[in-house]
Order: C-alpha cells, then structure tokens, then sequence
C-alpha cells in the first residue's frame, strides 16, 4: 500500500496538488444505509477554509464539495463515496520552481522525485487537509451518534487556554475565531497573531482533543492499539510534531503510586484506570480520550509571510482537521469490534 | 490486515502470549542475501532481557532465539525470517483469572474478546516486545551500514540526565544499568528504583532516540511519513504515552522568526531546516532524527508489585525496543525509496 | 483494505455508479517522472466505448478522460493520479427499483446492502470497467517498453479463430470489430451477433491473451505469484467464469513425459521449461504468458436485450479490459522486483 | 504487504522451507470464543500427508503439529494462532545446488534471488501447502457449521468420473486413494498411476469442488468478489494452471437463451439465477459453488522421478489444500460481511 491510502476496513484515498485542478477524497468501506448528502461536509469545510477569520490566509477558496459516487437517494450505497472540491484562487506565478523554502517540503520532495509541482507546495501543501476532512464527516456518520470528538486551541506560543469550560462542544469552541475556549486567553492570542501577520512572525501551539461517548472495545492490539493508531493520525497532518496521550510529559514525572489509583479486582468497575485518558492496552476502556497535538510555528517567516497568502498559526484551522483524523481512526476501530467474537457474528 | 501485522514492504507478524509455550515473529520483505545467523540477535535481546540487573523483573528467561525459516548457508533467502524464543519461567499460579488489575489490559481485554489468558497478561505482556527486537534486528541489516540508532534514558520520574555526551553508541549507553548517560544522574536512578522496589512504587519517564546516517527521502507522503509512522512504532509500545519529534512542547512555545533558521533559496544547502529535526514534509532531510518517547509509571504498584515479578520502571529495558521499532519503519521506508522514480527503476 | 482498491505496490481505487455523476480512477504507487497527458488514455478507452460498432450497445459516451491530480508539466508526480470520465447519457428512466433481473446483480446486492443503485446495475455495471483502462494505461507507462500484452477474441459461441497469426498486434486485432484476427470466422461471429441483437439472443466466449517482453523474475511466492495474481485480476471483470494458464484443460491431459520437454541441468537454459506458459513456480521465466479467460453469454436476454442499450456479446470490448488488468498486476510485479536483493538497494 | 500473508481480515502467513526444521502458520483474525486444539488439525494435515498411500511420494512425515499461541483453555483468544510442523525426514543429500530442474522453479527463483535453498525446492516445495491446510482448519471453524466444502477428483489425465454422487462427503471421498468417488474409474486411475511411478512418468488432471450452505451476500466488489478470490487461492497452488467457475469452457460455447434460464421480476426467488454456479455480481447468491481447478502433470518426470520420493501425480492430496484455501476465503468474506450495514454494526 502506498502513502496516499489511510486506514485499514474504511479507507480514505486523498489526491490533488495545491495549484491543480481539485482536491478530492474516495471513502471505501462506509457501510451502506447510512443519510448522507453534500450539505453534511459543509460544518467542518467552513471550520478548516482559508479566508474565514482576520487571523487567517487571504486565500479565497468556497470550498463547495461535489459527491461523484457512492450515495443514492441521500443514502450511502456501501460503494465507494468520492467527493471533489475544485481549487479556484490558484495563483502560480507567486511561486518560482528554483526557489526552495526552508522549513518546507520543497528541497526535500525535489531530491525524492526529481519532479515536483512547486506551485504553492504541490501536494506538500496544508490545502491537502480538506480530503481528510471529507473523510472525518463521514467517519463521523459511522460512530454511534453518542460519541463526540471536540478538538481547541488550548496553546499558540506562550498563550495558555488554563480555565476550560467542562462542557465544551464545537460550537462552543468556535465562539472566537481562535477556537480558545478561554476568553481571556483567546484575545491575546488574537492580538499576537495579528502582529505575527503583520511582522512575518509565526506561531505553533497545542490543539487538545476530548473524545467522549466511545464504547469500550476498540483497538486492535499490539500493532493497532487505539493509543498509536491515534497518534499516526495526527501527526501525519503537516506542522505536528508531537502527540501525546494526556498530559505525557506530566505524567513521566509521577510516581506510580500516585498515579495508579484505579481498583483492583473483581467487581463491576475493578481494572478500569482513571489515569489512562481512556486507553488501557491499547483499547479504549470507555473513558474520555484525551489528547494533545503539539504543533510547531508555521513555516512560512519572513518577507514570504507577509507579502503572500498565509496563516501566521495553523493551529485555529487545524482543529477540524485533528477531529477528522480521529474520527477516521475511531471509525476504522468500531467497524473492527464487530470482528471480535465469533458468537457475535453469528448472532 | 488485522493488529499482530506491522509494516508495509517489510512485515513483522508477532505471535505468543506471555505464559503459552513460546514467542515468535516471522519477517516477510526482507531482500535475499543478507548475512544473518542467530547469534545476530542475541545483543539486542539481552539488552531487552528481563533479570539483567537489580532494577528489573527477576523472571528467568534465557530468551535463546532459534531461526525457522528464511536463512540458508547463512543468509537470508527472501522467504519469511521465523524466530522462536521459548518461554521458561511461566508460573501461572501466581495468577487469579477473576482478578482484573487496574491500568492493565484485563478487563478491556476480557470486554472485547469475552475470553482471555489471565496469566501474566497474556498477549498484552511486556514479554511481546522481545518478538520487535526480532524484527528490528532484521531490519537493522536491511538498512545501509551508515545508519545508526541509539536510544537512551533521559529521565526517570522527575531526574533527568543534563549532560549527555553528543557521541553516543549504544555501547556507551549500556554502561550504566539505567541507560542513562549522565553518570551522576544515573546513579541517583539507580538508587530511587531500588527504593520503589522495596516499596511497591513505579516510575515512568523518557527514552530519546538519536538516528544518523539516514539518506534524505524516507517517507511516504501523505498519510506514511517518517513523521508518523516512527511515532506509531513506538507508541504502539505497551506503556508509551507520548513519543514527539525534538522536544515539541518547547518547540510549540517559540516564535517563528526564531525557529525557523534555515536557508531559504535555490543553492546546495537550500531549504534544509536546522529545526526540523531531520524530517521534512514528512520526508528524511539527512539530518540527525530524534525522537522522545514518554513512558507513564510501570502498572504494577503495591502489594503485587512487592511479591511479584516486576520492573519498577520498564524505561532502562525498553531502550531496544523502541530502537527496534524505529529500525522496522526505517527499513520499511528504506526499501520504499526504490520505487521513487522509473528512472532508477530501469538504470 | 475494502473491495475497490486493487493491488499492493501499485493501487487503483475506482469509483462510480453507472448513472451517477461520473466514474473515476485514482492510481496510487506511479514512480514520478513518467510522461503522461489526457491523450494517452484516449487509445484503450476508445477501444471499450459502447456504440464502437453495429454489435455493440447503443449508449453513447464519449468518455473524455480528465486528469485532475498527479501530473504537471507532462510527467507523473509520484503523487496519486485522479483521470476522471463523466456519465452523460444516462437514462435512469429506463430502470424499475422493484425488479431483479435474472443473471445480474440485483438481488444479491439488494440483499447484501439493504439499498441499492438500481439504474443500470449501479457500481455492478460494466461501465466501471474504464477504471480499470484507464488505470491500465498509467500501469502500462510503468512497464518497460518492450512488455507487450496483446489480447484477441479467440472464440465467440462456438465459433473459434484457429488461424491466428504468431506476429498479432493491437492495430491487428482491432482489424475487425470482433476483435478476432481470423478474417473468415471474425465475419462469422459478426453475422451471429448482429442475428443475438435482433432476436435478443447472447454469447460468451473466449479472449486469449499472449504476453511478451517481460523480464525474468515477477511473482511474489507463495501468495502473489504471477500465476495467481493474473487470473485473480481478469476474473474480477464482470462476465468472466474462467482463467487458464494455456490450455489448461487440455494440459490437464497430458503424460507428464510429454509435458515437460525442458532441459534439467547446470547450462544456461537449464531449468526453463517451454510448457510452462511463462511462468515457473509462480515467477515468470522470461517466454510469453498465454492466458486463456473464459466469458458466459451476456445477461440481458429476450425483450430486455431486444428493447435496450446492451452488447449482445461483451467480449470484443473487453479485450482492452482484461490488457489493462494484466498491465496493473505486472507492473506491481515489476516494482516489486527492485526489492529482491539487498545487492540492488544498495547499488 | 509481501508474498507470504495471505488475506485480508483473516490473514494466514506461512513460513518455513522444505529441508528447514519446520513449517509453520500465523493465522491473524480469527475472533475469540471457537474451540480448537491440536487435535483439530489431524484429520486435513492426514489427507495431505505424504506416504498415505501406494501412489503417493515415500516421504515419510508424521506431521504433527503444535500450537504456539493464540489458544488458551481450548478456546481461540483472538490473537495469533501459530501452529508448527516440524520437518523430519530431509535428506538433503539428495540434492545437487549446480542442477536446474525443468519444470521447477528452480532457475528463476536463483535468477531473482541470487541465493537459494535448492534442497528439495526449499520454500517452492509442494511441502509449503500444509502451512495451508493448518489455515484452512482455522477457517473452516469460523465459517457457520451448515457450510460444507468437499473436493474430489474428477480427472486424472484421460480418465474422467462421470458417475459421482451427488450427496458427497469428505468421508466419501476418501474411500478410494485417488479420492475419485467413481469408482470404476477411480481404479483404473491407480493402475495408471502406479504405472506412472515404475515408469518415472507423470500426470496431472481435475479437482472439482463443491461449496454449500453458504448465506447469500459474500463478496466484496469491485475487486474482491467470490468470483475472483476463490481462484486467486486456488491457483497459487503449485501445479494448479486453471480454475473456472463451473465448466467455464462449456458454458462459452452456449446460446445466453438457453444459458440464463433464471427469473426476472419483484418475487422472493427472482433474479436468481441457476446457471451462475452460486455467484452473481461477485457475490455469492446462497446456491452451491462449483469450481474447477486444473493441474499440469507432475513436474519430476524421467529417472528423478523413479530414484526420487515425487507423486506421480498431486492431484489426490491436493484435494484437502484446495479445500482449505477456499475456506480461507470464504471465511475472509464472512466476517466482512459483518460490515455491510450500519444497522447491522448498531444492532
């Protein structure tokens, strides 16, 4: 299998180059049955465009996905589902093809290929993450309806969300244009992000991810554990560069008996661990997942910042994208759990 | 593909619960022609080796690798590479089947599949990692000789080695008992574990991975980087909670203009980033790789960790795994680069 | 890994349903740096367009192909090819939901899926089978050039081609529209079809396939030998009951001392065997593979076939079908082959 | 993924060469809960065994196999099963490494590999498909106990069952040594066969194999059908050079009027269809599965064959590998089918 095919009983094969003429995305493996129409991708397309806040890149881009297959009579079919979102505001004369910029993918991508579509970073480019939303909303149809996956900004550079609302939900999170569920926080980080823009700065950050609601069960040891399919997810997405289950640099610091206070035994909660962020063996335990992305400053610095068309932070844009990262993991591991015991399947 | 199957050209398949007859891994992908013999392993499993030193687990396992298939005359023929290592020291009476042991497996384990090998942990045992040694020798040869990768302990609990020589091998890291380098600081782990021994208490802390030598071009864009799958392999490690590239969390606090050093433009050295910690775009740039791996406190505390078999900190031991998980991907992406180009496939 | 994504080193995913918007291909595993335009697929999709003749279906498709991702400036990126075909003469009134057609699909998946595309079979048609050329054409863009796979129609009904010249070529074949290079009989079965489509009559028949030019070494025993891989292939396509290696009920019949007339020994032919059809242990030998696949009669017979848009005989259509079939399986052997050594990796 | 993991949801790696210690099998995905110990193996590894009969290779094998993992208290875990089969009776000085027998893959096999084990044929030997049978055993018990697969010969060179019962058994089956169930020409075919032996000749022939109690709806199109899967299994059998779906060369010849005699329409029976042989659109349609798999006569022929320890013909103990490689399949698509709905999945 090669790099552009994610996930093992529902697929998600993403193409397109930044600069060419669309983006698109072919789900294999949704189960049929199941309402679905182009209005459904829309929430998360407009969370993850450019242009949609004055902390973001001037790309104009609608970003209206088209469903080519796999749906009929606003149901899915069990085929394979593609949609297609056409790249309209494709400038490539901004960009010179012996230029290589540092941070980038370009030096890189043209000593692997030979050949590279420079235009904008090709296929290298952030404009590649709408695929993997598509694929997230309908990941997001396959899990029971009670799961919810909310991702936020809990950290732009030395801006630290500390008072997060317990209850937090998307909509929530996008009351600022931040998606910093602190308000205090979420303005200054405004303010910094603005100045980024305007001195060719730039900023990473932390998104942290709640996920609730899951059953227990899924993760499919020892190569396929909930706890590293998860993070292979996020971090393939451009600017992150760590993941971690919970607070993981906290947590090598305790002692264990501190940290383990779980019961031991036979009864009904016995062997379920409150420390283990909702994975233990690998498998959930029917706990919240939490995780945290750890993203470094974007790349783009400099004179290139701010005469083109970039974000000073990735990190606001990035949350539907985490949440559709995650969403594809989790869905890929439900369908799994109907495999695991025989006497279920001949039920 | 279901979970005991890890890779992609080059597959480790792992098979053997904890107290069952014995532990295997079958290699497929590895080219013919390589020389290998079972003395080969040997290094690396007695590194992984439980009963090593005073700080480990006392069960006895010789751990003797027997080569089953895939070498003949003293090389690799192209077939699958079966190693089996018998289990020894299995002392299932020291097991209650109805006894579900918080921050392990068991009750997950026994939700998902309704039926389980209660002893020891069964498949979800530590004693599975001695089958990725397997494979991460195998793949160690696959790899071109320049490469090296060596791990070591950075920190346990909350002491953390400071001084670290920058010319590392693993020779040098096994001077000490703890895989620490910093002498003073190892000294001090040394102690601090004794003492969780004695009292039933655990430690977590952090491994971090140095790889040289890599050419530039590993790494499947967009969904098999270097950048996820190294994380994957390693968080798919029992007790591994966290694995970033570089030290993330400090990396997320910086500015941009800071962080980004690199040079930008059209000459030799172009578009290399000091700071991306040898991956770019998800692609090897040649440059030094590394890697943390957060490690939660070993499970096991109280009572059953005073009268059992158990590490106290599983860190020291887990040093080759890891280094094996790494190896696994990199030949993987290694053996990758040949199809990059049809160029190269018909010089 | 889900039922529309095809091969390993090499992946095509279609997509599309018969009457819905369109029909597309993405190939996955292209080497970058191979010339390749939308004028490239024009040849082979020209060659399987219904109303190519008077004994095909009337349906008329110009099936332009459109390259969305993957290519630029003429060459392949490495990246994942997207060549898109939209449906337009799609006549959905045609079709009753309430109504299984004997022969077909329509039960079955009725029963399977709990919904289905009931306009012209859906994803079941044989209109999905342009994937399927259209990933030929990029498959055979990655063989070297002197691989030729050249499939004629041996036999339609009970009329068989016995004067087949040994120098056969696509222009050759496509001499006639039955695709058949024996003139007199080729005038037979034209007469024979065009008696089915007036009297709503069908037949199946026989394409043979004759494969040169091919290097010695492809097949993966013990799974993903060539002579598995192949028949596997060209019996997805839909009509098709039956793949031989040659002859192979007749082979069947043979004295084993008749059979295999090759040289055992040390010599430089030693251990080639000229009845082996290509193939040895599953790995090809360097002489032409001969395939044999056998087709049923066409489905749609009486007044369905009589009133509506359907080949009387898929077979002459289907000759650049199963070439495109074979074309994807032996360049994913032939990618293959660059991992056998570790000589090779390293050179 | 490489040439020795076989499937998909169910996967069977194989290991292990002719003249090595041994044999083995890893069989992934098996759900949890199925009662299975070593016993369960004997009876297929019995009918595959060499020396079972006079017209059989003298190898002498016991064939006794062991479980390594994945079974605990006589009861699947879910995990990896291993199995081994220790080799015993390999007396490699029977083989010259300089000397390419025709036939065999010897001389390919050193051409991509520059190195290989040619005692015996190594892992190209027939030896390799009783790994196959140990996967079969697996899958047979996952499949719902009302299915049943029963293969027997149909022909042996010339000689042809045309009186074979229609209520046959495995039992059945092997009440003649050529497990023809006609047993006037099943004695005529040992006869030949014994003559074969003294005489150093060889023949190949027919094994039919008829699958029943199937539920309707297995199959994964476009690229995983029934139609396809089964002979991509079947025809990676060493000798196997054709299979088709019911008599597929008949069934060419045939007017569509007189072949497709199902019925079209709205009732409970329509749109099945009794000439499909049990497969319509790739999936099966709850009819019997008929499959004919044709082999080449024995490839060691001449004085090798009359010093040697060779079948005169593989056809009888091949029966319980055809067998068990279509189990494997059909057990791949019924747990897949597990997935089809997503009220299934929610149920």
């Amino acid at each position: 299998m090669r790099g552009n095919i994610f996930g093992n009983l529902l697929t998600l094969t993403t193409f397109g180059e930044s600069h060419g003429p669309a983006m698109g995305a072919v789900i294999d493996g949704c189960p049929a049955g199941i309402a679905l129409d182009a209005d459904d991708f829309s929430a998360q397309l407009f969370r993850r465009r450019p242009g949609q806040s004055s902390i973001t890149t001037g790309r104009a881009e609608a970003d209206e996905p088209q469903i080519l297959s796999g749906v009929f009579d606003g149901e899915t079919l069990g085929t394979p589902i593609c949609v297609l979102v056409h790249n309209r505001d494709a400038r490539s004369r901004d960009y010179d093809p012996n230029y290589y910029r540092a941070g980038h993918a370009d030096r890189v991508w043209q000593e692997k290929y030979g050949h590279r579509d420079h235009r904008g970073g090709g296929r290298a480019s952030g404009r590649e993450t709408l695929c993997r939303v598509i694929g997230g909303v309908v990941a997001e149809k396959i899990l029971p309806p009670e799961v919810s996956i909310v991702g936020f900004t809990r950290q732009i550079g030395q801006l630290r969300a500390e008072d997060v609302p317990a209850d937090l939900t998307r909509q929530k999170v996008d009351a600022h244009e931040t998606r910093c569920p602190d308000p205090a926080v979420a303005d200054a980080i405004s303010a910094e992000l603005r100045a980024c823009k305007e001195q060719g700065d730039s900023r990473g950050g932390i998104i942290e991810l709640w996920i609730d609601g899951l059953p227990m069960g899924l993760g499919e040891p020892v190569f396929r554990k909930a706890k590293n399919l998860l993070p292979n997810a996020i971090m393939s997405v451009g600017a992150v560069v760590g993941c971690t289950l919970g607070d993981a640099a906290h947590d090598a610091t305790m002692r264990g008996i501190d940290f383990h206070t779980g019961v031991s035994g036979a009864g009904a909660d016995a062997g379920i661990s409150p420390a283990a962020n909702g994975i233990q063996g690998g498998i959930t335990n029917g706990e919240r997942i939490r995780l945290l992305a750890y993203f470094k400053p974007a790349s783009t610095v400099g004179s290139m910042a701010t005469s083109g068309r970039h974000d000073p932070c990735i990190v606001p844009r990035a949350v539907p994208v985490l949440e559709s990262m995650v969403a594809l993991v989790l869905a890929d591991l439900y369908l799994n759990t109907a495999l695991d015991r025989v006497g279920d399947l001949r039920s």
